[in-house]
């Protein structure tokens, strides 16, 4: 496995939280104000790439750096994907992907599939909500302390899910992408057992405040 | 048009913006924690409803109070949305329903669907985030001062989407829930032309920061 991490341009709250993935990455790239994130981490970026339409400040040392165009169908982030995938990268986390502006949020899950139908995996990361997706496949989730988890149909119907080892479990449940039935379960155990015989289902732990 | 509002738990940041679509309800439903939002609003709820998980104080004066079970299918939001269409609504606007925990917000966008599906329409309504849901139609987008508009599948794909009056026009354009094209455009007239042919378009309102 070849991990890649993107530093997004999004705030991060806990730079302690995220230190430990950050040094896993065999690629670690910056997008944009995502170079902030660098500088605080104190991680030297294999790339910088962006327009700099969110960062004015001089770029710090890194391996290369990569100026796009403002205008341009790919985001950053998006850009970051298709090169770490060109470059053998089969699992990533993105972080700084969330909790800024919703549409570039809503961006990044939608990226967590295109991961997928290319052979990849993706885990949005921050403290307060991990996300991720799973595609006609079981999972063991690791029980984050003080988080809630949630399942919902990315495909339009989901089929076969299973989960064990929660509070409110479902066996061979079907569930739409029009009615949020699986939010805010809770942990029964040191792992959850999600399942999803057909269809991507967006998992996510959130925090609870 | 009978006009639904519900207050529901997630923070709203600027009390002001809403308040002109609180005075448009035909029927103001405060859902749990949005109790608060309706007390800084001045406004007397015509149902409060919830388990009151996340509300400790005394009730304030509504027309009528219903207490949910903590452990139940669904969501607060979720059982507003039913007793409001059971009661001829068929435009909703949800505030407190973004900005929180994103399992939350993503419950919220999965209720658009939903409300559709049962011949309603919805606006989660913040002064960050704008989000509702075009299906096989148009719509002439107003223009949201400081706002950028995306446009995402909910649909996997999305087709005969058509954008104008914007910096990034879109003709007969393709779009599917894993490649997130439609990000960041910007107005470029008082209104903005939203089409899709077929599918579930999510527009997204997203306040520049």
């Amino acid at each position: 496995m070849k991990t890649c991490v993107i530093l997004c341009a999004m705030p991060v709250s806990d730079y302690e939280f995220v230190q430990p993935y950050v040094n896993k990455a065999d690629l670690l790239i910056a997008a944009d104000g995502g170079v902030r994130h660098a500088q605080a981490l104190g991680a030297v970026p294999d790339i910088i790439l962006g327009d700099f339409d969110s960062w004015d400040g001089d770029l710090p040392a890194c391996g290369k750096v990569i100026r796009l165009p403002a205008e341009k169908d790919d985001t950053d982030t998006m850009f970051a994907v298709k090169l770490a995938l060109e470059r053998g990268c089969d699992f990533f986390y993105l972080i700084g992907a969330l909790g800024g502006r919703l549409d570039h949020t809503m961006a990044n899950i939608q990226t967590l599939a295109y991961l997928r139908e290319h052979g990849a995996r993706g885990v949005l990361l921050s403290r307060e909500n991990i996300v991720f997706l799973l595609k006609d496949e079981l999972a063991a989730v690791p029980r984050v302390p003080n988080h809630k988890l949630s399942v919902f149909a990315l495909s339009p119907v989901c089929r076969g899910i299973n989960l064990a080892q929660v509070k409110y479990p479902l066996r061979e449940y079907t569930l739409d992408n029009r009615f949020p039935l699986g939010v805010s379960n809770e942990f029964e155990a040191e792992q959850a057992i999600v399942q999803v015989r057909q269809g991507e289902l967006l998992v996510i732990l959130s925090e609870n405040n």
